[in-house]
């Protein structure tokens, strides 16, 4: 069956008009739960009694084990629902569907720390995307384990604090930098090419909130010395991961991955020069995606409303 | 405002279930109107009401002249509307909100003519597809200005209509082509290297409904002999594109693109050669997306719900 | 220091002219040695000394252990070796810097076997390209452990072996599949989607000379079900990777690979179903490469002068 | 015919072995000249009996006119001529093929100026890679027509000019740029995004040695604001080109070429973000390729050797 329906121009219909878009307050719903007929309609509708008026709406079913998920951002002017009282709003609808969510509004920028040791690219890329305005977030603490970079977050004036890490030190330096992040009201932790290895209880402490750069692509290479492995290898396309991080080392939840060719004569050194391309890219996709929470944790995957 | 809710294990809460996912008869309404609050929640909530359950959304707003795009898909399986009802029943909705609309069932294979000339590939592709199951469609006729492909034509057992064509008989060849479209109720035509222009006459009959691929990376190298265009400019990179047909020769709005790196060392034959890869991949990939109903048409643009 | 010298125009000097190329009879020499001085000379030099006109050549050392690699292609007109001869003439040269060689000349065509089991669309890929003149080879048998893809061989009149394998007759089963290859003079396999894993006894038959296409991007997902273990991985692209066969499972040269990207909306079918565009377009590099005699391999990695 | 030698282990074979490779003072020859036969073994000779080892060597013909390309490198170590006696030396046999050529040596670095207006993300690439040690070369001066990246520059501690520009004064200012480029001896432009044209007159000053980056996927968009008009038209793919500047407004020879997808959902500073990380690679890898001598015009088109 196939019906080609116009009634745009129709008698006695009247298309909308709206103003141009401006960028107020508005919100953003992320929402997962067993999938159950109505869903879409039941959200929409219970925005649309509020008065908010959606800009974007994107949705998906996985079909493996019958999960819905949903990205809702509606405009909060004229909404009935004041910022402070929409987890409250929003509860009953949650708990009848027995959904796991977060609200954000952006009222505020988010709040970055950098982890990085001795290499600066990323680093480099992030300070420069935020100065350009590409990220809402601000970065109130770069973390680091070797005093090296601290140039760079001169130039930016940005605080700058390292922590010598030992095996024997590592518990206690944890500690104090997780002092240091809460005191700062960090809300992600980036690890842009942080040489070590978090702890679980560090790892707990902000779930789904830090994202790593990993300089292969996952799964392949996973651990340390990528680009030698991926050399010996002799493959002939080398990639770069970012994910979030997660107990187990390299296999967190992926969030996005690029590729670069390469061939015979690209030396180990070419190897590492062509990967910082990568690394810098996919390192400042995923913390686009997470800062405009486009990302929705499904076991060990990704859900990303691109 | 950061907050992050988890009903998925509270008490009194409790998750739906869905069986497995079967492939019985489903609809897609394909919506276009100007934006206006609460479309989503109308919309979602007029196939609710009607008990049907929405296997898929997708919208988008364009915001330089606020119009709303729609693409909704749900199970007919228990839904109150007949399937010869299901236009009359949105009617006073697509009213209400000056809306161009179609709707489709899954009930029917869509019923394509391929159009040739003498090169082979592309119609090659799509029989390939066809046959592997990739294509929802059926192939009743195809149809050429040359003999040569008929082997292929035969291959597949397709009936294959040989219509020559000089400046003088243009006119009635494609009143006699439009004769057997509509006698074998093509719905949908893909030109596949077919080297002849149609007349808006006949790109009339057929409004967004004929898919050509185009061997280059339109708007570069339109028109005739675009491989050999890219050769003499030096290009690094060549691209083809598919396209829906209008009055203005390869200017139709763009379904599809893809590239392929070259070098110094491709000769034009190497550029033909490998750009065959390409027009193959880009024709497919732009005749799925339309047999899904992927692809609304926005004056000179498309939005495609990939 | 910069010195632009241009001795185009200059008086008394007289540039050379040819005429057009015509694909003549040709000779291709793959070459590696250790690394010294003077290689491209003495090699270039004993072609011109003989009368061969060098087409295409190229080199490349690998610094990390000093080899040298060469490909050298020259017209075999007016030259004073004839074909027969070559190696003879070769082997001082050979000895002298302790190379490995071949030299093959293009008087004929390579004549490959294609080895399947079930899914047909990389030997139809594989049999397109030959018909549209892209392979200079030429396909005696299809050897097949299943009777599935008879059809596709009986479209284009290749005669179709099959072997049925059980673990039980299996040393066997390849005796009888070698007499085959044997009796057809075949020189090169092409493994396209063959589910069974060779003999290491078959393997060192066919050095160097077995193409292999594996269904993921090496060394991501070796072994069995990579699109499954992507999909479960959730990975944001696929890939493929053409390698030669060795005795260690998906750890031979690798040829070439490609990627696609995947997202959340992708099931398990989509990603099979991108896959195969990619295994077949890998596939047929991997096996163009070889025909052109443009891999080398050097250990566990190949040199691919393309 | 198919021969496999192997005198690699040959009884009086003896291999050659050569100590790790240093980056001593080396040097690269460019050649062109109309096609003959036993150029590239007159050339590798000549190198030979001079006592040069060659690194590297890269040759092409074009058949389509028969021009001969090179491309060799050589370990100036124990070579026979001296730097300052090498285009002396090579005048005899580039006279007798009637050869165009640049010889260039390592022992100092090529000196840039890059020329900016008021985005600043390409020039800041550069400077990062500078940093990073990326490119064989020093910056001795910026130049713009507005102050707005004068922080950038300062950032990095090079002297930035600024010469305010009109229809008026246009001829002036170039007198005058020009003027600064020779006295500091500046061997190579940049333009990173500068919004101007170039004189005619100032082109033919640095034949070759313009490098611009246009931030389209040339010929298509070509002129201003190439953002907008893909935006218009509705394109798939967005890209980024890197040429040489001639007399003929973004028509000179391309070097280099990117692309990125984009979609419905992408605004139009959706595009603007997304082609500034394309202009950036795709401007550093023109540069880095153009630095390294790897690149030489015929007519319109290029030869990269990469």
């Amino acid at each position: 069956m196939n019906n080609l329906g116009d009634a745009s121009g129709a008698k006695g219909c009247e298309g909308g008009k709206r103003g141009p878009s401006d960028h107020g307050l508005s919100a953003v719903l992320l929402w997962s739960c067993p999938d159950k007929k109505g869903l879409v309609a039941r959200i929409s509708q219970f925005l649309y009694e509020r008065g908010g008026n959606i800009i974007d709406l994107d949705e998906h079913v996985d079909r493996s084990d019958n999960t819905f998920f949903l990205r809702v951002e509606w405009d909060m002017r004229g909404f009935s629902v004041s910022p402070d009282k929409l987890n409250d709003a929003i509860l009953p609808l949650a708990c009848e569907y027995g959904a796991r969510w977060t609200i954000r509004l952006n009222d505020k920028k988010r709040r970055l720390s950098i982890f990085v040791s001795k290499l600066g690219h990323c680093l480099q890329e992030i300070l420069w995307r935020l100065e350009l305005g590409e990220f809402e977030a601000e970065i109130p603490v770069i973390v680091s384990n070797h005093a090296d970079l601290r140039p760079i977050a001169e130039r930016y004036e940005i605080p700058f604090h390292v922590f010598p890490m030992t095996k024997e030190n590592k518990e206690e330096v944890e500690a104090q930098q997780l002092t240091l992040l809460e005191r700062e009201q960090v809300d992600t932790i980036v690890l842009a090419r942080y040489m070590q290895i978090l702890s679980p209880a560090f790892v707990k402490k902000y779930p789904e909130r830090i994202v790593n750069i990993h300089h292969s692509f996952l799964p392949a290479f996973a651990g340390a010395n990528p680009y030698g492995k991926a050399f010996d290898r002799g493959v002939k396309i080398i990639g770069a991961t970012s994910h979030y991080v997660t107990d187990l080392l390299d296999e967190g939840p992926i969030i996005e991955q690029d590729i670069a060719r390469v061939s015979h004569r690209d030396s180990l050194e070419d190897l590492i020069r062509k990967g910082r391309d990568l690394e810098r890219l996919v390192l400042a996709r995923g913390v686009q995606l997470h800062l405009e929470d486009r990302v929705l944790v499904h076991g060990r995957k990704t859900v990303v409303f691109g």
